[in-house]
C-alpha cells in the first residue's frame, strides 16, 4: 500500500500538493478551534453567596476585587486563548511549506494537537492555584506544556526540511533558513519560564503571558503567494496538457 | 518572509483572494459553531428533589413556574445563541469584502473570536444571578461583552477599508459606505444596555435580547454576486492566459 | 447592499449556487458534529461507592443492573445521537435542493440549529428522570424538542419551494413533491410522542427511539447526480464562454 | 428520489466521486476532532487541599506521586487521544477507496462516529477506577468499546468492497486485499484485551495502550496518488468533452 511517492518520477503540481496536505490541515484547524473554545469552560461560575453581603450594585471591578481567583481565571483564559491563536498562526505558516505528508509527520502532528488541547488543563490549574501552595505545580504545568509544544514544532519543521522530503516544490530557501532560526528560539524561552516557576509561579505565568503578546505583535503571516504569471501557466499547462515553457 | 504583497504589481484574481482569506474564515466558522453549541452546557440540570412534592404530572410550564432560575437559563440560551448567530452573519458579510489579510487583521479577528467564545460565561451569569444581588454584575458582564465585540467589529472593518489595503478588488464603494454607517450603530446601543444594568439588570438583558431579535429581522445577507458575464471572462482569461477585454 | 438577485437576468450556474449555499452548510455541519459529540458529556460518571459492596468483578451487565440510571443514560445517548444523525442526513438532502439563500432561510436555519443543539438538554433529563416523578417533564421536553424541530424543517422546506425562489435550478419537480409529503409526516408523529408523555413517559421515549431507528432504515440519501453529459457541457460552456446548446 | 446510481451507465469521474463522499468525510472529521478535544475535560482538577501539607514547591512529579488517580488520568488522556488519532488515520485511508455512498454506509459510519465519541466515557472510567473495585468495569468498557469500533470498521470496509459497489473507480485490487487482511486483525486483538480485563484490569489497559502505540508506528498513510499523466488526461477530457484515449 505504501506508494513509492518519494521517487524521482513523482512531481506533483502545487494543486496536488495542497490536496495531499489539506485533510491533515483541516483536522488540525478543527482541533485548534475547539481547543480555543473549550477554554471558556475553565472560568468558574461564582457562588451566589459571593454577592450576599454587597450593599451596592456589584460591578465587574468590585467582583474582581472581592473574588480574586475568578479574576485570575479571566487572565488565564486570555493568555491561553491568545497563545493557542499564535500557535495556530504558526501551524498555518508551517503548512505553507508542506508539500507531502508521511506517517512520522501525521503522528508528530497528532502529538502536537494533543498538547495544544492539553493547554486547557494547566489553564484551569493556574486560575485555581496561583497564590496558593499549589502555585509552582500550576506554573510548571503551564510552561512545561509550552516547552513540549515548542519541541514538537521544531521536530515537525525539521522533518519538513531535512532532505527536502516533505518540502513544497516552490519555496524560497532563504525563507526556510529564517524560519529555522525562529523555531530555535521558542523552546529555550519557555524553559526559562519553566525554571522561574520554582522561584515565583506568578512571575513564570507573567513571562508566558508576555510571550503570547510578544508573538502577537511580531508573528508572521506567511503566504506562498505564487506569482500570477506562473500560476496561469500552471493552469494553462494542466488544462491543455502542455508542459510549462 | 514578508512578501511585498501590497505593491502595485500584485493584482490577485478574485479566486486568489478567496484562497488567501479562506483559512481564517474557516477557523472563525469553527469557533462560531462551537461557541453556539457550548451554550447548551450552560443550562443547569434540575435536582430530583424539585419534583418530589408534585402530585400531578409535571410539564414544562409547571416546571418553569416552580423553578424560575432554570426558566431564565432557557431565555439566556436563546438570546445568546441568536446573538452569536447574528454575529456570524455579520462576520460572513464582512469577509465578502476582504481581499487580503495582514497580521493586524488576523490578531484582531482572534480577539473578536475570544470575545465571541466568552459570551458563554455572562450567559451562565445571567441565568444564575438575574433577580438576585448579583444581577448588576451579570447584566454588565453580558452587555459589556457585546460593547467590546462591537468595537472589535469596527476595528476590523476600519482595517479593511482604510486605504483600501485589505479590501477585495471588485466591491461597490456605495455599499462600503453604507456598512460603515451600520457599524457606527452597534457599540453605542450596547453601551446604553450596559449603563441600564446599573439601574435595572433585567431591563438591560431585555434590551440585549431585543437587539438580537431586531438584528435577526433586519440583518443583511451580503453576497458578492459577481455578474455571470464577468466571471466567465475571468475564467476564460485565467484558463487561456489572455487578459480580459 | 441587497443585490437584486431574484431578478430574471440572474441565472447562476450550479457551481455558483453551490458556493452561495456552501458556507451556511459548513456552519450547520459544524454545529451538527459538535451537538452529536457533546452528548457524551451527558453520561454521568458513577461514584466509587457504587462498586464497594461488589464481591466479584463488575461487568457492564452487573453495572447496568445495579445502577439503572446510568444504564438509561446509555440508551438516551444512543437515541439522541442517532436522531441527530438522521436529522443531519435530512439537512444534507434539503441542501441538495437549495440554490440560493435569503435572510429568512439563514435565520430559520439558525433556529433549527439552536434546537438541534438543545437536544442535549432533554437527553440528560431523560437519563436522570425517567422512572421518577420528573419523568413526564423529561419525556415532554424530549418529544417537544423534536416537534419544534419538525416544524422548523417544514418551514425551511416551504421557504425553498414556495415560488421556487430558493430552489436550485436543475431539480426534479416529482422529487420535490415526494419530499413535501414526507415532511408533512414528521411533526404529527412527534406530537403523538409528546401527548403520550403525559400518560407514560417511558412509552413516549420508546416511541422517539423507535422513530430514530425507523428513519435510519428508511431515510433517503439524496444526491443531485448531474448526468455526466450535462455536467461536461456546463464546464465546457463556462470554460469557453459559449452558451450550452 | 432514489436515483438509479448503480446502473451501468453511471460512470462518475474521480472528481465527482470525491464530491459525493466529501460531506460525509467532513462531518466525520469534525466529530473526530471534537472527540479528541473533549478528552481533556476528563482530566480532573485536583482540590486545593491536596497541596496544603506540602512544605516544598510541588512539581508535576511530586503531584503524580501523592495523587495517583490524577496521574492515571494523564495516561488515560494520552492513550485515548492517540487511539482516536490512529482511528482517524484509518478512517481517512478508508475514504480514499470510497467512490460512492449509500444509506447503509452513512448509517454505519454514524454508528462508528457514535462509538468514537463514546471513547470519552471509558477514558474517564479508567482514570477513576483502575486500582479500585470498579477496575474491571472500567477496563471492559474501554476494550469493549474498541472491539465494537473494530467490528464497525470491518462492516464499513466490507460494504465498500463487496461487489465493488461503493469502491472508487481507480483502485488497486492488490491493495484492497491487503487492507482486508489488516481489518481482520483488529477485533480479535481487542477481544483479548477485553478478556484480560476480568483477570487484570491494569494489564488490559496496558495492552490497549500498547496497541495504540504499535499502530502509531506501523499505521499506513494511504493516498490515491493519481499518476500525473493520467490526471491531466482526465482534466483534459472533462474540459474539452473528449473521451480519454
Amino acid at each position: 500500500m505504501w506508494r513509492q511517492q518519494f521517487e524521482s518520477h513523482y512531481h506533483p503540481s502545487p494543486a496536488q500538493e495542497r490536496k495531499e496536505t489539506g485533510r491533515v490541515e483541516a483536522l488540525s484547524d478543527g482541533v485548534f478551534a475547539i481547543a480555543m473554545t473549550l477554554l471558556v469552560l475553565s472560568i468558574p461560575i461564582p457562588s451566589r453567596d459571593a454577592f450576599l453581603n454587597l450593599k451596592q450594585p456589584t460591578t465587574l471591578f468590585d467582583f474582581a476585587v472581592i473574588r480574586n481567583s475568578t479574576w485570575l481565571s479571566y487572565i488565564a483564559y486570555v493568555v491561553s486563548f491568545l497563545t493557542i491563536l499564535v500557535m495556530w498562526v504558526n501551524h498555518h505558516s508551517m503548512f505553507q511549506f508542506l508539500g507531502r505528508i508521511d506517517r512520522f509527520f501525521v503522528m508528530a502532528n497528532g502529538l502536537l494537537l494533543m498538547m495544544v488541547v492539553f493547554v486547557n488543563y494547566p489553564t484551569v490549574l493556574v486560575a485555581d492555584f496561583i497564590g496558593t501552595s499549589g502555585g509552582t505545580f500550576a506554573a510548571t504545568a503551564l510552561s512545561g506544556t509550552f516547552v513540549i509544544i515548542s519541541i514538537l514544532y521544531q521536530a515537525l519543521w525539521r522533518r519538513i526540511i531535512t532532505g527536502g522530503r516533505l518540502l513544497a516544490s516552490d519555496v524560497d530557501r532563504a525563507e526556510v533558513a529564517q524560519i529555522t532560526r525562529q523555531y530555535n528560539f521558542g523552546a529555550p524561552v519557555y524553559l526559562v519560564a519553566f525554571a522561574l516557576a520554582f522561584f515565583s509561579p506568578a512571575a513564570s505565568v507573567a513571562v508566558t503571558a508576555g510571550l503570547a503578546i510578544f508573538f502577537m505583535f511580531t508573528g508572521r503571516i506567511t503566504r506562498r503567494v505564487v506569482p500570477r504569471r506562473q500560476e496561469e501557466e500552471h493552469q494553462h499547462a494542466e488544462a491543455h496538457h502542455q508542459p510549462p515553457a
